[in-house]
């Protein structure tokens, strides 16, 4: 099993940003981390990370992999083009968010995104990356 | 780990409503499934379902659990009490449903209950339910 | 035919509560009113009213009935939780209102429960509960 | 006791238009099938249909019926016109749509006309003229 | 000076509609007292009334006066058609109204006709009309 | 016939301010023409003006006149106060604009005073005021 | 005199539950301190408490009391059912917040339930109870 | 090729009515043109205008034409029962406006015609409807 | 215990304004009422009515009492200036509102002051004062 | 004439994404045939696509052609940046939109680049370019 | 170069109040400040606070200064007749914010004076109105 | 002290963009005036501009200044991604805007940005610039 993971804007500072919103681990942490895990379970994992909106909808373009895992930063809130970017391939996609999004300002809680995803993870930090793999392997194996 | 599963209203109708939507397994078949998984981790969990929106608050307040996995149904969407009730308890919760609630009726896109929450999984099916569960073990085992 | 009647919070007082706005005959008139309508046409209704909202999301779940009519009472305005029940039942059910519930308040011109039902009747004092016993009884013998 | 049906603008199309939503039976159906019921009832009544607003103004100002039984159609959603012409006549009018207006656009949930008519009837197909005119002898025999 | 007195739906039931409203004379009786006052004045007015929006934009375009006096009724309230119907004359128009609507429904609250003309008097009975035909003839005099 | 003229904030500035809106004339312009009119008709008018609420609120509640006459400028948006102040005397009040508010920024569509007073009038230039003395004396006469 | 109490849901969780917001002291502590002040004014009081919403509604029925007290909790946002039940019976209410409920999150600064009580006392912690009470002894000694 | 083209309220004014807006060119020349256009791509087409609603909705649906080509003028913004005329028939309609409604006045951004239509086409004046009937005679010839 | 009695904009017609709404004593009445009550208890309480809000703030700035009861009147509902007042001295404030505010037109179910206030009492007449000032006693004497 | 013709983000996906939204031509289909078009007119085109808004908003400031043609995609829905640019270069532009965005998902109906551009079309397929062509070409000739 | 420095309702409390926002200097340190440094650039200013809103406007009106600053304090965000004021005379304007409204309460958002000012400084403490005064006197220089 | 100015989307037009909302000179006179200004105090200043929301993101990530300097453009009205990219850095930010935003459309008023700066400074032309750099001098020598 083949998976991408796109991470969004600002997501590049984990670690230096807000640490009380975010923690303190880094981007890399979090990439070997679901790198590792994906390997244990015999899932390949490619990650990426990039602010501008036009290049994460060319990498879910031409992305070859079995599934998406997408945390879009703040473009969940306003990114209709990502949106279509994710409707426009055959690739299911999950939307994974760090922090609760529900809990924090009321832009935070609406995603234009997730209504093209399998679904939405929300508020359970780095885990919530493990918990969509997990989900994705699970199925993979069924 | 003690673990307090809560289903609200209509949740014991799985397997027999809209189909197209939740499926064609039942509440029985769910809870037996996270008994299980729950089980081989070490954990032992109570599933409860109630349609009584006054008898899942009860059940909070009383749960002598070390975390609370709850679907309020449609409650989700209007149930202040309930959300008073998690957060009148020092017990951590998951909200998990099992469609994707972004994807529907536009009453469905917004929680009043996750904002007390750790977090929400949403659209997953059952898995949603057994992702709340590694996550709460992984917690337990670090 | 047999045919389920719910009345919802507060119907219970009906000729007791705010005479000018329901009339001063109770509900055991009403409930006397449609069981003699319906057995005049060879159906048997079953009566049952309570203020408690998961109790007639119990009752919808576990009615054996033809068809129901409800008055949801307030809850008509935001218990998706009874929209929810009765959507996951095969049962095609009629949603009556006593006043008309267009002339008042603002909050009571909306319904989240007819859009469920076959439809809608509002205005009609206890007559409204015939013509949904009628219109089922017609469509029975049709 | 005489009654006067007015049904406005594209009911003249029933049955030629939308038969998924509104059945195959052509206005000339209901006509027929309401003159016959209030015949049997002793009562007489008066078809009109018309797709221009002022019109239905017409008829509602000169109409000499006991009561009134309209189905504004679009209207129902805008016209504060028509509004005020129920309201500016004694006869008692009672608001029939044929789908459930409930379960549609949502444009079509709100009613500008209802308030000023005895209630409304929704959902229950030709049916609920029937239902209308049984009330209304049902109220005259009384 | 010519004035065109239009007067919109439901004009034609004054006296006989909401007295507690709209007073207890008639049409005619406005229309007789609008014409004696004007010929006073040396003005002379034709009036006009129509439940229909499309006669009414008619007469506007034909109209050969010096000024329109014009009581939409409803049509005030949402008829973007008589709004541009009045901006497409050349002839100046004053919007008059017998109740105070700022008193009643929050729907009679705006007009999106008074934006097209000259000013607005709301509130002050038949009078209302004199108080347009006074300002006219002023400002003709002057 | 004794009548109280109260102009709101900024009305001072009339014929220095914004001559494109409200035309050259001075705030003694005005009352010097009204005083003249009111006095050609044997009534009398105290004219003032304040661009302080509260100052406004007072003299409408020490007025001893048979009617009141104001612009309450752009206190008509917002001051309830001076809603509640006409509300609490038993003097019949008429509200003036010397623009039409309903040509000019949003905010200025809707007025709070309105549904106090007998009606608004609004667009007429210095001849608004002359409308509602013509308007009061009519009444006095009848 | 003899007053019913009722608190809704969650208040049973009172100084176990968010004591930065509503103290330390238990619903047990509000009862016996509610007692002891109404029975030195010779008032009796009943205590009741519950977190189910129809049970609420049914104690409102069944009351004999002279008044009722309630703190509907977090129901006071969206329980028509309960503003329904209060304007059932001919039994005075007043509405009593611990907390000031206009300080709080937006969506508990309405009450749909005190348009159809005396009044509201919110902020005042357990005094906001007694304070129902002295103003009930006061009126009825008067 | 048989089209309709239908125009809406007070488009017989073009030319005549604010020229800033609309040009100076009249429906005349606007028919001669669109007639005289379609004739050399050998179509028919038949050309009418009327400030009714209720006119267009008829000739909506008496059409015999292989597609209509609508400009609502105002009634595009509030017209269901044109919307519901469009839907009624089997003919596919485009909607043209001469100006940009996008550039203008709030409400004039929104159609609640276009959604039953193939498309819209704003802003390009006359040539609006020139790209309407090329846009028909392609598909006509493909 | 010194306190400072603050009432609002045409709190001074009382007893001579709606007398249907807010009882026929008079300011007078009230201020002489809390005198003797707070007298009673020995405290020291200091009445003050201004329409003009600029004095309000003024009084609030200079206050050298240990508490606050203010009845903002109509400015409750607009007035951030006094709520910013409130919040600037470090003395608790109480609001009282005479008449069930939550009762009444729409736009007086909001307070922009209450959220600085201690908390707010309303719809209990003057008793509504006694029972600010019987709870800053109780709090003094504790 | 020179043309620019910009396409927006996922419009690389045409024919790949939602055939039933978009058609099964691809892009390079869509621009042959434009090309082809513009050449039997002797009109130039160039044709460009991207995904990243900065990139059209770059290749906008830098264009030398006649006329611009752009298919904002979902830009079309938030991108005031896009909107700006368009306003900053003196080159006309025609908003061009394959299906008919009035008739999807409600964020859809807005467009806020139509404002600036002469005008737009919306769901004729490929034709709506060859439409904004002709157009262009027609106003070359004139 | 004269200025006229308006400080409005509650400023009079700088230094005295919230701290935390609005910093420990008072308004004499801030006149002194600004009068210190107006000198320093041969300009003159005049400081006026004050906390009633009609005093503001009289002293806009009598203003003979080059240009206005003005800190409108909470009136910022409601009184329309500040707005008015500032219309009404030739002088400029500059709108001064201590703290960055922007940040704070959705209700300090808005700004109702900013549209008729140059420009609006927010969020800089004492320095706005520094940065105000550089600004006048370097386009005075000019 | 080392300033970082950004500017954002469209502002590489400056001076060739709709000359009467920005005026005549371009982004490089602006950037050599900031320059000049900066030397003159001792500050280095660092001038970007880009149309790439990801790139602005970058810089803001990469910057090593003291402070930044920001005119986000249009994108100050939606860009929650830029938002986060300020918060996400421990350097101080400025937003600045040339034309007075809040005189500008409906959709200019509010920024996304500016709750996370320190401040907004708008409607000053290129001295917004030049404010914000002497304010953050002023800072940095006090």
């Amino acid at each position: 099993m083949n998976i991408l993971l796109l991470n969004g804007p600002n997501l590049n500072r984990l670690g230096k940003r807000e640490p009380n919103v975010y923690g303190t681990d880094t981007l890399e942490d979090l990439e070997s981390r679901v790198t590792e895990h994906a390997k244990q379970h015999k899932a390949a994992i490619v990650c990426r990370q990039s602010n501008v909106e036009g290049e994460l909808i060319n990498w879910i373009h031409e992305a070859s992999a079995d599934a998406i895992i997408i945390n879009p930063g703040a473009f969940t809130h306003y990114s209709y083009a990502i949106r279509d970017a994710i409707a426009s391939v055959d690739i299911p996609a999950i939307e994974v968010h760090i922090s609760n999004i529900h809990k924090r300002e009321e832009f935070r809680h609406t995603s234009v995104t997730a209504p093209v995803c399998i679904g939405q993870i929300s508020g359970f930090g780095f885990d919530g990356y493990i918990m969509a793999i997990d989900y994705l392997i699970r199925g993979n194996e069924a």
